[in-house]
């Protein structure tokens, strides 16, 4: 049976460039790959095409099934496809893994072409800059000389607005989506405790465990248990799980007693089975780092100067990790520029999570904005 | 030298319980000990005396100094002292570590009088009302047979709540301090995944380690982090840290970056030392329990029908663990029974940690409120 709105079965494909990179922090990457996938068609002029950046958990993989039998399609299927928000009868979508990766593009767990082992600690710190760079290098090659809109959520978010800074004459449209011009201390601070908690699982040994058996999940599942706290908002859990305990009555010991503590614990054990450690702990640095205002004297407005494309900001009343505070500054730093802006706050109960979901009214904007793109 | 207003030198006590007390799991403990300390003289009418019950990592040493050479005064020795807001001159101020304590009450480090070893994972969990219950029967060893008051913040003024609705007639008056009449899913939540991260430290050897050399420190390090960042708020994590970095650049490892980053580390590394993680997760879990609306339908008026005593219940606009709008949920019941309750609302920035500080517009409500109690 056809999936109605769907881009249908879908397939990776892959990025080689053997131009080298130079990293952030200096690192020369030589030559690097990047998993990618596209649905729908570019057409004539070749200016229908959308990019999306992924989030800290995210990859390449946005939209349809990679067979009839997969049981989940892509992370944001429900935005993507044939009538959908981001209509893949009109626009030519892409999705890529970012570097560092541990979903098909070149990251931690890839083979270290000069000790012929996986790169494991070895492999740098590569930051949003980085991403926005390889990703240039990506739609170069597919001929596309200048962007309908770059759009993310979040940490991809903040690819967007990089997009826009540094290839202004390349990108019509950025779509910032929950996200902030930089993180602020106490993001950076339940990063590091996410960090710290893969770090110091003994397993990890310090990032090189992909030739043994053992793969380090124990802080990886505390770093994601974190994380879903920080994605969701209090109200939210409150209504979802509230103090609804799983048995009748306490039962005194260390199980799991009240349905928050399942939901939390299945989420990190599927997670820590699924993700890399490696990964997870350089695109939490990767959001730590970026702030592109930091050489401009923390003064967004001067760094946004050059951008050329036009703004569309979104935030979410009961975000709590990118409140809606932070899209406003990026919203005012544009505004400073005269840079066409539009911006909504959408009244959602589900926190930072909200990007992902089919809230209508949120979905809603982005058909629309996308409708009058073309 | 003489410190100002200071209690001195002190010396911990210790109560010794050979009546058996049966626990809310419905564990029978046959006896136990009590490490508690006292400041100031009970008065020959015996009414002059306040219980001040901890929170989550505190004990019994409220104030002075164990010695002259002892560096640091207990943990409320702001608040506790002669001529300070619970004045030492008028009352006689007593201070108890809680049961499953590792400061000198019987808990999961003492021996087990059956098994001749320290409890470890044996050791069962005592919750609130244990806890009211334990410190009832010193009060009424030293020979108290009403309190002018029970105060506590945080888990504390949980324990403050608790003496009026079982112990009415002993209890004069309430202080309740950035507390809440139980947890919310968010606020388990937190708690789940420091327990997690202490259960699944390969160490923690199912709590079972004070006959081997090893501590288990991984996860209480990591649970202590997390812990910080919801005792401050986002505002003062801004303010005392931002985004400032240890060195002029980024160094793109994965060493300590960011002022918060270091204070985080050297706060978890601390506590790791000091701490017992079996004690850790089982204060944890008082906190998860309790909740005396639970049987009544989580009707907190229903429940507070009984309490004689008056109240004072103080919040911190800033606190986002326990809110303000947590500590008017026990307002409102209050009042739903005509009890006689003061409430304060202080505007500070630094959070939940707000109680433990000299905050002069707090300290000044207290005084005021104490002062008049006699």
């Amino acid at each position: 049976m056809k999936e109605k709105n769907s881009v249908g079965i879908v397939k990776s494909k892959k990025f080689v460039c053997k131009n080298p990179l130079k990293l952030n922090s200096g690192f020369l990457l030589k030559e690097f790959e990047l998993a990618y996938e596209t649905y729908g068609k570019l057409n004539l002029k070749r200016d229908n095409a959308v990019l999306v950046c992924h989030a800290l958990s995210g990859d390449h993989h946005l939209a349809g099934r990679y067979s009839s039998s997969d049981k989940h399609p892509g992370w944001w299927d429900s935005l993507i496809g044939p009538n959908k928000p981001l209509d893949t009868n009109k626009f030519f979508v892409i999705g890529v893994n970012n570097l560092g990766g541990s979903h098909g593009s070149t990251g931690p767990k890839s083979i270290n072409a000069k000790t012929k082992k996986p790169w494991g600690s070895d492999f740098p710190i590569a930051t949003v800059e980085d991403w926005v760079n390889s990703h240039e290098a990506l739609i170069t090659s597919l001929n596309i000389s200048k962007l309908a809109a770059v759009i993310g959520g979040s940490l991809g978010g903040m690819q967007a607005i990089q997009w826009a800074i540094k290839f202004p004459k390349r990108i019509k449209h950025a779509v910032v989506i929950a996200a902030a011009p930089n993180l602020t201390a106490q993001n950076i601070a339940f990063n590091e405790v996410a960090r710290q908690s893969i770090i110091t699982d003994p397993d990890f040994n310090k990032g090189n465990y992909y030739e043994g058996e053992i793969r380090p999940r124990r802080g990886l599942r505390i770093a994601r248990m974190l994380g879903h706290i920080t994605y969701l908002s209090d109200d939210v859990m409150g209504s979802k799980f509230g103090r609804k305990l799983k048995y009748k009555d306490y039962q005194y010991n260390f199980n799991t007693e009240f349905e928050i503590e399942s939901y939390l614990n299945y989420q990190g054990d599927k997670f820590a089975k699924e993700f890399d450690a490696n990964t997870y702990i350089r695109m939490t640095k990767a959001l730590d780092y970026y702030d592109p205002a930091n050489g401009s004297k923390r003064n967004l407005s001067k760094v946004f100067k050059k951008i050329k494309s036009k703004f569309l900001v979104v935030s979410f009343t009961s975000d709590w990790r990118f409140s809606p505070n932070r899209s406003k500054e990026i919203v005012k730093a544009l505004l400073d520029n005269n840079i066409d802006v539009k911006y909504a706050e959408i009244t959602a109960a589900s926190g930072h999570d909200a990007f992902l979901m089919e809230e209508p009214r949120y979905h809603a904007i982005l058909q629309s904005y996308f409708n009058k793109m073309l």
